[in-house]
């Protein structure tokens, strides 16, 4: 998969060494072909490396720099653009065009940021994706504050994150997962209060008895349709539903009195923008909260790193060293 | 179901006369028994008339003064009393407790507001119920601006105070019906676009052409669960739509792509507070904005008041006259 | 000062053919050496006009297409750019480039918004500076509701465009000029209060009086430091002040005891975005809110447009037809 | 100043046995005379200590409860009542009404809230004035994300409040001193970077250049009138500047230009609400984070401990044993 060197950068354009990737499930679904792409795309949205040259008229780089790559590289700020879902993914890296699967790349400023200072390159690697949708969803649409109750569930990428933001910023955390020993590791990780949804289908209720009664103020809405019920008897009223995942699929019911009782506030979305990374950034080297990593593979490796993600074995991000 | 003259207000209390109520849906649903409330309730929500006494230190009302009912009379600012949804209900006349079908009526202050100036008392008593929910949604949770587009489906009380409200506050409005005859008096009434839903079933798709491919900012989900889909189709990405009724039932299915897509706002409430209340009234009294009345019934007709509600063939508040 | 036709424009740039400029104060400053520019710069930082040409992948407007100028054309959307004063006019033409008093210009597409359909291009060039502040005032940063009240000085173009805005969303308008003729004008273009604030030097009381002691929810501080205490004194607790001009000059006393009492909150402001932008084009268009123009001059009578600037004796706009 | 027992609570109040109070700037101004109070006016509004009894109704305390008192005892929640500011202080305990410079006080119940679990009464009673102004400046009008950076002036109460806070919501804190040993003591307590104001009169220019720059996102505004043209210098453009305090005297220049170009947000405030009372209960509980204390006096030496206070040499919060 690996590209001859590209010819050097045009005017606003980078020439970034890629020294690693992440794993995400919207990569999973690409590399398996649940989601089509791009016949022989260069697969991979995450990546994070250094600044080998700039092109003329670039003043937010230099040669040298440590960078990570952006989601989607025409959101630069403000709201999201007004444009179908197909269309919005078609400069997205590793979707539409080719991702970071490789050794070099040439691309605009906007398709990249500086990484957090002190950051190692998969650490950088891994919040391009992940670590986004949690800030979006807690800080930009949820506005959290301290002292505030999130509810996170299961231990993938984006709750992993979540979690570390939430007890960062002053909040309480109540985390859920099937597995008596993920339930250990998101306690040493900081994890308030711990749900194991197999052992306690009502998880909703559950979590509204941990917080004596009051409901929680935040959900990442990981599972999708077939949870949401338990998130919304897990909120208070008028608390804040953010839309992530939809791991159980794609349809279920709409439980509308549920939800009335509850006057709940549900945000669906989709990553974030260029501006919310570089806040995402600054959070991360004032406070050098590290990403959890779990395994890494080689490049080459890629296919094998796949293999492992599907197992659901990991806990913490799955990284590729290019 | 008159009474007798009450005892003079005590402390904090005021006496009413009330003149005037007006019939929402969900006065509909208990006094047919599809809401199950107390025994022998006297019911009605919305009432407005004048303050007969005032107990010892109220400094908010004098005599002689136009009053309108609080639909949550707990429900004094900020955010929603975070209690379970029965309880919510329990203090709401004309369902937790006995409403305003009756000459008078002693209760605190906060049981009521200043009704506008200028304003008849059957025209006050249309903005208690209808008249709120209309205003949060468009003006406290969607953050209404002049220019911006508002979807409002059929011609119910909340739907046409939405209408005067958005087309007071500079919106371009579509309205949709299944009644020639209906659409003509919206259009009347100032809607910019119209759509006949009977005759265009996929009127979503329907609403965003009419808005140049833009789609609409704000959605009046009235319908509920059944039309959701169609009103996301209708949104713009980051469009907000306030979930208020459940005419289609109260399930349905959730369509998590089509949500995601749009990344849409979803605000499920029920009514609102007595500060938004005020805002509210200041509203009416600064535009004279009148509400849409129907026909009007003597307060011993309230039964026949409802059986023309249930034919459906009003368009505007049908009212009481006691 | 007019220009051979500039080349064709290059890829992502458009040729406009300008067909109309409008005076504000800070023209003024720039042409009377009141502040310093470039040397020959070309004057006028509002333009409108028409798209001749269109360069490779321009995709927002097409030939033939009506435009207007972009104050910040850098400040695309979301929060001001973080650079210095100086700084931030570098790019706004009129002051830091070549602006608006000629025939042809080629710029980036940012460097304009499509106007308001249905608009004449002298109406449309009064937008850009005096249009959008007021905009940004009221409605970004002011979030202005209806039945609102707001205080408006004098019958500059900022005033002028925040009392139609300010009408348009159903808000209540207090207005003053030291002159009886021009406030007989302002109270034919909708204003509901008028205080002369030469026969009324309190005139901060006077408003508060005006709006029953309740105070304005919202001031558009034109004269600055010297007006700004009676701004707080018409001021309800909790309301806001949009500093947008300092008329009476750079430095003032801070009353900071007033201040404190009513809570207030001030935003210091210029201008506002590109996106911001598109937004009050969506209303003016929605609205068909025309703007007072004052009186036209051609383009070679420019010196003569700002001696008549100078006697300050118009109300509307003043105009320049290329 | 100690009083009988008073009778038992009357329905709606609760009895509470006050055990402790602590000292703000605004009690030393009353017990000097320096702000006039009513005649022989128990002073303090810091108080904490448990409920003894409560009244018919009480559903919110019980007995055995650790309660604080509440600076606003009518401003329940939302906006701040508009009232004049002599009004607004008219039922401020220990200014408009007795205050908790005793053993035993009875009051309605929204003139209390819970005390954070775990917290002694000396640590509750010093939340009431100085935490909540800091939580209201920081959390609810200046809306603190993680990766922010504040500005905190000097070691007052207020400012320490500020600087926990602000660490445990992630942030970057610049405080500034005029003593040596006192920056080492806000060292020690997390700040991040320090600036000595005495050695470096110009310190709004040091902190922006210790932000790399950027300038600071949020000031909590102590000095006042002299310091803000400092305070403006050392913000973004966009930043935040919360009016806390007067020390500097009530006046002072106003520097539009400066304000101008950094488009300033200010807001003017007075400690808060109930409502975000209750908020920061929770992030104290949630967090554990501690008040910084300095010295305890007993009820009997409150005059010392004023005069403690007068010399400046605290660091902390200095209280009153009961």
């Amino acid at each position: 998969m690996d590209l001859a060197e590209p010819d050097g950068p045009k005017p606003g354009e980078v020439l970034v060494r890629l020294r690693a990737s992440s794993l995400n499930y919207h990569d999973y679904l690409i590399a398996t072909g649940r989601v089509s792409a791009r016949d022989r795309l260069i697969p991979m949205t995450d990546g994070a490396g250094e600044v080998l040259a700039v092109g003329e008229g670039v003043k937010e780089f230099r040669v040298g720099d440590k960078v990570m790559s952006v989601f989607f590289p025409d959101w630069i700020e403000g709201a999201p653009p007004n444009v179908p879902l197909s269309q919005a993914f078609e400069r997205v890296p590793g979707d539409g065009v080719d991702g970071y699967a490789r050794e070099l790349v040439v691309g605009p400023t906007n398709a990249f940021t500086h990484a957090p200072r002190g950051f190692s390159d998969v650490e950088s690697a891994t919040l391009v994706c992940a670590g986004l949708t949690a800030w979006r969803a807690l800080v930009v649409e949820g506005h959290l504050k301290a002292g505030d109750t999130v509810l996170l569930q299961g231990t993938g990428g984006v709750s992993l994150f979540a979690l570390q933001l939430a007890k960062a910023m002053g909040a309480t955390v109540v985390a859920t997962s099937s597995s008596v020993e993920k339930l250990e590791r998101l306690k040493a990780l900081g994890a308030d209060h711990l749900i194991n949804y197999r052992s306690d289908p009502n998880w909703g209720a559950a979590a509204q008895a941990l917080t004596g009664g009051r409901g929680v103020d935040h959900v990442l809405e990981i599972g999708g349709a077939a949870t949401l019920p338990q998130s919304a008897a897990a909120s208070r009223v008028g608390g804040h539903v953010a839309m992530i995942g939809q791991l159980s699929g794609q349809d279920g019911s709409l439980q509308t009195m549920l939800m009335m009782g509850k006057q709940l506030r549900i945000s669906w979305m989709m990553v974030g923008s260029r501006a919310m990374q570089l806040d995402m950034v600054r959070f991360m080297e004032a406070n050098q909260t590290r990403p959890v990593l779990d395994r890494s593979f080689a490049l080459s490796e890629l296919a094998w790193a796949f293999r492992y993600q599907e197992t659901g074995a990991h806990l913490g991000k799955i990284v590729i060293d290019i």
